[in-house]
């Protein structure tokens, strides 16, 4: 029965595509067992994946940085086509084109209530909040595949309107899975409003998806930093400031000159614990990106924090940062009144809106993040691409529907 | 013209009562001279003091752990009669009792304009923010005295309705000034409301103050956490439970014991960086307290930080430390998705809807903070006496205005 | 299969207990013909129904003022034990007593996705927003009743965590099913907060639970307004002041002498269309309470309505009332700068914190509303003296579960 | 010493440029006896005005609907050159460019430290609230003018950064005063985001001003309606969808044309009291707007109504109407669940953010209400055409200071 192919990680720096069984209308067995619910899903539905994206957290499994066993099969930025409904699918329909949110919930738990999907009670028995294709997350099947299965589909599937339309905008609608909804998340917990200048850290995929959310809320100014110059010129493509960290001058310095002064109004942290110290040599400072914002922001300000922070990194560089503490300048935001947003973006609480704003021309993220299409057997040279620092976010297309 | 007496920072451990000149409406020096204004202050006011309080935050500089140099004036939690008021103050009037609110703002900056009074831009050459007796806070001189000058009087004072019935509450409002709304301001931005179960870091008064806030916001249960047995008594008193952090046991198990479950809803951090381990014997480590709320608070909580933590600590553990860099569990509190709100509380805020709690008898924060009157001769012992830890709230009254 | 019995409407001013089928797990046939979904409900729940609570909303039936049928089923205020559950009920289990929101909401759609729960767009053919037991809501089955089907029962049921304690603490929890949250929807969307001064207009059941709601909210002074004396003598025995509509002085006259002042902060209207002018003999005046309380609040202020207007009333006092036109004081509203918030309260929003602030004992709302356990059989007994103004809340008890 | 020239009402349809004495700084003498407070104004600077507005609320005294006596100085939208200050004027200098909130705000009251300066305490005897040169406003001399007085400058005052910069962008700069502000507050108060529907009910310069503000907000389509072709036409070229109320179709089915269902997300009345019923030949239908507003708004959905309804209307076309009470059709709003906010915008809450968005060229506010530049003396045209449904923004330049 291995209908299905799938992106599996073969151990570090090693991905392929596979073969495993066709997805069905039920529970993994660790959600089940860990849980004690009912392992038969009619809540769920299989979807024929239109597109799947490879997202920089994957990267962290890829890199060998986290515990994911070899086998652990990949993606969680899923588009697709309802193909099956189980009895208690209601709302969604066999045809139907849908974007999947990456974080898996139940619709039915406090947090669900609570608008906080990312950490949904019922759906991973190692902790709140679940995603498909990755370590520690609940077992679920990997979406960078033909197929996948989606639980509690009237709860997780957002419906678009119209399929012409829809396969016409794919490149951008397949943002809405996860890093679009992750950097306007970063955007919004950061307080970004008209008017706003905002200082992006990172021009990764979710750091220019951050930026061009800031565009969309009305900001004055996105001034994007990074230390590759290609994706900075992919930043400024789309009217964005940039700020060379692997050059002369301080943020603040750098700011002064862009803005008129040393601060911003919001910033958001695009890159997570993987950052490295600014200037070219420097090494792994996973603090650094947190403490150059707090230096950046304006007294009073926000800071959105979507770039990923982890309990445990056994490659870190050191015996605190192993277990997730970091040497955070928490006497300096204090003294700033600065405001810190964590955690997981809740995909849902944006998707709507956005996919509203891709449809009627206003966002254009497909650009922003320099959207390219590759078929899945090219999935691992698409890793190989992105972990080098290619300017380009990679858009599987496991059954050429994505008109060339 | 040494008309004016007021408590003065001698030296590591020791505080006198001197006298000094009688206020004048002009604005200190180093605001004059650092944001070139003008001198003369016609917004100003002068107030007989009726009561004024010793904070915990005075004892940073106590302790000799600032760079406070002896002479510095003391005390920042003013309550006071109108005796003299400039040409442009048009509202406040001789006579009127009223609190002024520590930081001191100017009414007519961006961020009093948005509510931030604790990092106005017009009152301290040094930095945003400014509070009276208070070491690199703008040069204001102190209000642990007879008098004290009050800039911008209008805009900072929050007159009391009825002379009679102030002095009759004036225990509780004299709490205006700093910690009950500091202690409130925590317990908002950590999100408590109806319902809500809620954990206390610190039971010294503005830990007490904010488990008050608490209550007053519909906590279903607050647990108040200390390693000083007769402060948890006076959590106690006014329906807190607690949780002894000398005795065994982590504060997830006894979190548990008392609530059925090892986390609550929303947490406060009423410590700051002068934080000990937990057990009886174990030392300074700054970050312990912030670390221990993430542990102890639910996946999507918030987290109210109004404990002070500081850019420079020149006594601290270590040279990160004494910069105000800690060892910070950011990625659990990035996996539990919290929210981080820091900074000095605006005291403008929330002091008039408190004032009308503690008028109408719904609040009662003088007893939950065991406040304890002294004369303006007493201050010392009451620094003294606050340093070893009474469970007191110490209320200096230098005229002798409040009833026996 | 007659194994249910139910409250019915049998024509104005007369209600019966009669026997219906025992509930199955499907959707009524106007749901399913209307909306074109599956009859089969894996989703739902059968509760053996522990009380259920008579509603002022159930009078407008009763007493003729809608289109209801003869032979409509009432009853939606409803808490019960789960007796049988769906394939797809993953988290409600047998033996769970739980809390039914009044308004039926499916969970999966973008008004729910907002908690919106009061306009759910899957759940009524004829308009947003629907209801056990009221016409016009989509043809679901009251509660008034032995029995009763709840769809999508992990996304409405609201689970007790301790049967004891739930029985013992019964009459105050069945308040979650309606008046709790809505009176507390009322203050909350007035703007109640710590120290403020509220109005609540209107003594019945939804005006008591306002009043509490407000006391919760930290309020430091509620007033209640009605014409009826044990009404209000009703009021005044949980703390509130009170107003009588039915003597002489204006409203704002009455405020002055118990609040020093002629206006509160925020005002809730706990009334709706079927007010009656003020005086003892005044006849129905449909936008009197709503004029009344822009009069009684201050500028700036927010207005709560939880009281029910209505787009069709065919026995209103004149052509416009009847389809639900009323003269409304706009110009009083706007040069006050004052919000109007309204419909039904999408009860999800607020029964969890509610129930843990009865669970702590914090909230009394039995207490506050005076409840009273009925049998079912002395249903109308309880219809005819609530629409004679008894000041009590009749809850039916229909299996002697309530201790006496 | 009449050194000033003014804008005059001279009776119903007709202004007048006269002399007047050239501003002091001394408070109104209806505000000095009224609220008893100094005359004296150390707090105000005088400016020299650069730009200066023809308001379509101007227009409703001038068309003799209000009690305005002959006389009425007019004018309240102002920007301006400082050029002198009083004592307590610390941070606005000679020279500065400002724009001035048409609501004058004492910055020292509760409403103020709200942000609600709309409805601030201290600056008009006979209500909260004042403006600039406006009958009932508490007496404050019009800024149609060549100079004018502004009270509580440091707080009234916005600061331009850079002369040159906004000079070049005075066209502008000039739409902060007022309309653009109040369309964004009307935006904003509906609840306009990323990916809205909106609809504008009315395309004079207001309702230009939100929509332009609800595409600065993100809306995905912003639609606006009216009767007057080239006040259409003129929203159709910055973007916005249109809908023609002259024409046949109700709202919903054209809403359903442009938009693929016939409610939005949000909508916003710009027109207020003086609106007409729909169709050419409908005469004065004062809560057509509102109520229309009601019926093309999704469930749940805002309404934010910056548009002026007034508590005494002599010219209304009923005995309700006159005191400001409208047919209002609550009925349908309540069974919707939508939120109305009303009242006069508080200028200084957005005035920044905007001239951000403005100085950035994010915002095109001068392009969206085609600003028209006229002088002084040609005021009473611009009146009159104005007036006359001309699809233009009339820009007094009394010193000749915008460039050609």
């Amino acid at each position: 029965m291995s209908d299905n192919r799938v992106v599996v990680y073969k151990g570090p720096g090693e991905v392929a595509v596979e073969s495993i069984d066709y997805p069905r209308l039920e529970l993994p067995t660790d959600v089940v067992d860990g849980l004690k619910i009912k392992r038969k899903a009619p809540h769920a539905a299989i979807l024929k994946i239109v597109t799947t994206n490879i997202c920089g957290s994957d990267q962290h499994m890829v890199r060998g940085r986290t515990t994911a066993p070899v086998g652990q099969t990949l993606g969680h930025e899923i588009t697709g086509e309802v193909v099956e409904v189980g009895d208690d699918v209601l709302f969604a329909n066999v045809g139907d084109i849908c974007s999947v949110p990456f974080n898996i919930a139940c619709g039915r738990c406090r947090m669900c209530d609570e608008g906080k999907t990312g950490v949904c009670l019922n759906v991973n028995p190692a902790r709140p909040g679940a995603a498909y294709g990755y370590v520690d997350m609940g077992g679920w099947v990997g979406g960078q595949a033909e197929y996948v299965m989606v639980p509690f589909a009237d709860f997780n599937l957002l419906r678009f309107p119209d399929r012409d339309q829809a396969l016409d905008k794919i490149l951008d609608l397949t943002m809405l899975s996860d890093i679009f909804p992750t950097g306007y998340h970063g955007a919004v917990t950061a307080g970004v409003t008209t008017g706003s200048t905002v200082y992006v850290a990172g021009a990764g995929p979710v750091g220019l998806a951050a930026a061009h959310a800031a565009q969309l809320l009305g900001a004055s100014a996105v001034v994007v930093g990074d230390m590759i110059g290609s994706r900075l010129q992919q930043a400024r493509s789309f009217g964005c400031e940039t700020v060379d960290l692997s050059a002369g001058g301080t943020l603040p310095e750098q700011l002064e000159q862009l803005l008129g002064e040393p601060v911003v109004d919001a910033a958001i942290d695009a890159v997570g614990f993987e950052a490295r110290g600014h200037g070219r040599d420097a090494g792994e400072a996973p603090a650094t990106v947190l403490n150059s914002i707090m230096e950046a922001t304006r007294v009073g300000g926000g800071l959105g924090i979507p770039g990923l922070y982890v309990t445990g990194d056994p490659g870190a560089v050191d015996d605190h940062a192993k277990e997730g503490t970091l040497g955070v300048r928490i006497g300096l935001g204090w003294a700033k009144s600065h405001t810190f947003a964590t955690g997981q973006c809740p995909v849902k609480q944006y998707n709507r809106q956005l996919m509203n704003a891709i449809l009627s021309g206003r966002a254009r993220i497909a650009e922003a993040v320099n959207a390219t299409t590759i078929s899945l057997d090219d999935a691992p040279r698409g890793y190989r691409e992105f972990d080098g620092g290619a300017s380009q976010k990679f858009v599987i297309d496991p059954h050429g529907s994505v008109a060339a």
